[in-house]
């Protein structure tokens, strides 16, 4: 049987004498994947399906890439990641394939989205520059009146919104980044769910910039969450990125918005400050961590984030040289390697000779997001590097932890 | 009102016309603070109680520690840590206290159990040739008949447990670790716990290595987790020491133990390779890390792990530094910054250039178990790295998992 649609086209088909209705998505090694309305895709074995009507997809332009300008609307803005990829059946392997137009089947979403496609990269290779770049696109948009819609591979995304967080001092519509976990061709693909979901909540016009992607394994719920208490926390589950506190902004169940927890709304004004310094470095402290590492990585930065254990603790050995390093002037922020809870340097006697050699530390603050965040003070406050640290300024604290 | 009893003394008060029984623990500021036989503690305002009767504790042994030798029991090998530790009240801080015999009030318990001062450090401080120390004097104790306890700080519990996990190919009788989120004098202390439930549950005879701690926030809830499968991931919860796959290998409530996954039983005979090769770093791949970096840190190693994004995955540029790294003959190893699931290098194009790179993965190994396995490896099976890296050796790889 020849292929008669293409991805994204809505199609009627006839399999066992069943009437099924969807968004064609592929046909491979004799399998049929349609998607349903309520979410679910079908794998129908083509021998037994027979189509009844194919209604091709509108592409948004003629424009290689399907963009399409909008103002007073939705934009989404693509940047790569495996949202942006296809597999290749021949290999297994998953590659890029940019034809955004295609990510959504149902026109009249489509009719009060925009298209733009910025960057096409696996998202592991985002850099500071890349973040700048996003941050300067994402300004155009809202200055338009746009929501703003990234999208964004997995990997980093929790990085690249928490850059984006502190660089936005004020937005004036929603930034949310979205993405997938199984590229948008596989039947279990959660690509359009978490792109409907957050077309749905960048209505709630949250004037913080947030994540929206599956809540659970299974397709119909979504969760908004803070960027900067965001966290990848599995390698391949379609809810990997959770809110580390367990929380979130507003969840959406079976269709059913419901808000989740306190959030800013959208300012009246957007103000961008488009600026981070790169000379920072995320240190992972070990047991046995000999002198002297630590000053190599040091070297040319002007910040070192580091991840040490407990409360927020090194080695003595490690003390003595983190005093070494701070004293020639580079900023020492300490961030725990739990993850959960207050870095607190008042305990332990270890906690005491790290504060008494000049270590920052920002009670619970996730150590990527320090990481983000001191490239945005250095490049902004870098006169009150570590009073700036030490406040919360977009939620990345929680302020009754902060000791 | 004068302080009538010590540490680890039975008491009896009146107080308030109640009479109250337990386990005297301080007085400090006006406070009596008193264990009760359930495992909570009271808080006693000192001008309202009075003391009824005083059982002072029969100390262990006359020895400086309070240590006591023993065959055919439990032992407690003490290496410091917050178990061994009592609060300043005139600074706060948390200081090395350390007479073993007072962290039961139990005679009844005590009888079976011997005790052992073999380190007083925070376990920050504790490094590969320690694990080895720890090895070897747990060593001695096996061949005693002993199942030994080896009290250690939370910080890097994990990752000494995991060493010894490797280095005890077989073993006789439990050797279990655990410790305490609160020092033994302070009225929420866990360490009392933690230490009787490690005591019940040696008695199940699991022939590999693991850790004992809170299982929830409030008392009488203990689990016993895989040494190898297990993460601190709260900074003070005293339920911080989780298995990553939430599972574990036998639980405590309410003083019924349960059963709750499959172990191997105790060997025949205990068989210790005290061997570890310490030219081992564990790094942390962020978004922008320059070339160059890695490479300072692999200088004089024989093995690096790297905590790479999702799957497994680096930037380009570090790819590139990796191949050369490789290529010099330093073992690099992937492993996922998300913590759990699997490390996949076959699924995206940059998991397939690490593969040609040379790199291994091993499932869903922890980072920091990597790290400690690669030590054992190194010093054991260096001529069969790569391919002993990929075997779960203790449970440490999901096998389901591997690829």
């Amino acid at each position: 049987m020849k292929e008669k649609a293409s991805f994204g086209d809505k199609v009627r088909l006839s399999y066992n004498g069943a009437e099924i209705e969807g968004t064609f998505i592929s046909h491979e090694s004799g399998i049929i994947t349609v998607k349903l309305k309520n979410g679910y895709n079908v794998a129908l074995s083509d021998d037994r399906a027979e189509y009844l009507s194919v209604t091709r997809v509108k592409r948004l332009s003629e424009d290689r890439n399907g963009e399409r300008e909008i103002s007073g609307g939705v934009i989404l803005l693509a940047t790569g990641g495996t949202i942006a990829s296809r597999v290749d059946y021949a290999t297994g392997a998953v590659k890029p394939h940019y034809d955004i137009s295609s990510l959504l089947g149902e026109a009249d979403i489509r009719e009060k989205l925009g298209t733009k496609v910025i960057d096409n990269i696996l998202s592991e290779n985002v850099t500071p520059e890349k973040w700048i770049l996003m941050a300067e696109h994402t300004k155009k948009e809202l200055d338009k009146g746009n929501h703003v819609i990234i999208l964004h591979g997995t990997d980093t995304m929790t990085y690249s919104a928490s850059a984006l967080s502190f660089m936005f001092e004020k937005q004036s519509r929603s930034i949310i980044f979205t993405g997938s976990q199984r590229s948008p061709d596989r039947p279990s693909s959660d690509a359009f769910e978490n792109i409907r979901s957050a077309i749905t909540f960048s209505s709630l016009n949250v004037g913080e910039v947030s994540i929206c992607m599956h809540d659970s394994r299974s397709d119909l719920s979504e969760r908004l969450i803070r960027a900067t208490r965001s966290r990848k926390m599995h390698t391949s589950r379609r809810d990997a990125i959770r809110d580390i506190d367990g929380g979130g902004l507003a969840g959406i169940r079976n269709g059913k918005v419901s808000i989740l927890g306190e959030f800013r709304p959208a300012a009246d004004e957007t103000v961008l400050s488009a600026k981070l310094d790169n000379r920072v470095a995320l240190v992972y402290f070990y047991p046995g961590m000999e002198s002297g590492i630590l000053s190599r990585i040091a070297e040319k930065k002007k910040a070192l984030v580091v991840m040490g254990t407990g409360l927020g603790h090194v080695s003595e050995a490690i003390i003595s040289e983190i005093r070494g390093i701070a004293r020639d002037g580079v900023h020492v922020v300490m961030t725990s390697q739990c993850l959960q809870g207050n870095v607190n340097l008042n305990i332990y006697s270890t906690g005491r000779k790290l504060k008494d050699a000049g270590v920052i530390s920002a009670g619970d603050i996730l150590p990527e997001v320090a990481f983000t965040k001191a490239m945005y003070v250095l490049a902004n406050h870098g006169e009150n590097f570590g009073e700036t640290m030490m406040k919360s300024l977009r939620g990345e604290i929680s302020a009754r932890l902060l000791n």
